[in-house]
């Protein structure tokens, strides 16, 4: 029972973390550069996009802290501190994710009432490599949310379940 | 003590419902529209904006949850689903507070790599409608999670709070 219970734990866990890493190392290594008429030169890199930079970072934190949450022992006080930190964590990849694919959105289908036009024509690999950061980004985030909902259902739904053991 | 808990349930609540209200009913009113030469119109509303439109939407979700939890008994297992509820509701309004943010951002700042230019110089009264309909939403947002925190600290951290009463 708790050997199955410990690898409910550390399955979606190992997930979050690999989907996270990849997030933040994907996001971080999109840049491209492209050349007009030899004389109009345009980088694209994510540094530039406040909310591309706050996903990366984000990523990264979630990486670490999912690293660390593999190595925890499950039976003790420090998993309530844990739920905590999911929900921190999920709170995070929500809003950065959400401000990410707002941005990448119009750089794909553009927003012509403010003249703004889309950027994926000219940079496509940039925009792939921004796209698969946020797909990864966001298995990293449904991962989290069953976590926690997981932890809510077996906390607050079923009390008894926090109990320390005798 | 029930009278002081009752109350401490109810004003972080009218003040959540209040905030969300107001977020979404200035978003829907936001609309601007300006004439350049005499020839060119350029015509801002949130419902072109889907980041705008989903920010509209969440908030009105929110304001009616946040009046029916106005009147919910705390005493019985419902309880358990408004802790649900309210991590639903706060996921929503971080993910479309998020998206609506980056978006606004873009339209103060520009995104000149792009060749996105700022439009608030254009449409300022439009720009101070969305300002404060973010505004109200952030203190909706930071309500509801002050409320989903304080539920987890009562609930995961002191679990014998929620055995049912004898």
């Amino acid at each position: 029972m708790i050997k199955s219970k410990r690898l409910f734990y550390l399955l979606p866990r190992l997930l979050a973390f690999v989907a996270t890493l990849s997030a933040a190392a994907v996001m971080a290594t999109s840049h491209e550069t492209v050349t007009f008429f030899a004389v109009m030169r345009f980088e694209a890199k994510y540094s530039d996009t406040p909310s591309f930079k706050y996903f990366m970072v984000v990523n990264a934190i979630a990486t670490v802290y999912g690293f660390i949450a593999l190595f925890l022992p499950l039976e003790t006080m420090v998993w309530s501190l844990v739920v905590v930190l999911d929900l921190v964590i999920t709170m995070l990849l929500i809003s950065s994710i959400s401000a990410s694919t707002a941005i990448a959105h119009v750089g794909k289908k553009g927003y012509s009432q403010a003249g703004w036009l889309p950027v994926c024509d000219q940079v496509t690999k940039y925009c792939d490599h921004v796209t698969g950061a946020l797909a990864a980004g966001f298995i990293g985030l449904i991962t989290y949310t069953i976590l926690l909902f997981y932890s809510i259902h077996t906390t607050i739904l079923h009390p008894l379940f926090t109990e320390k053991p005798r």
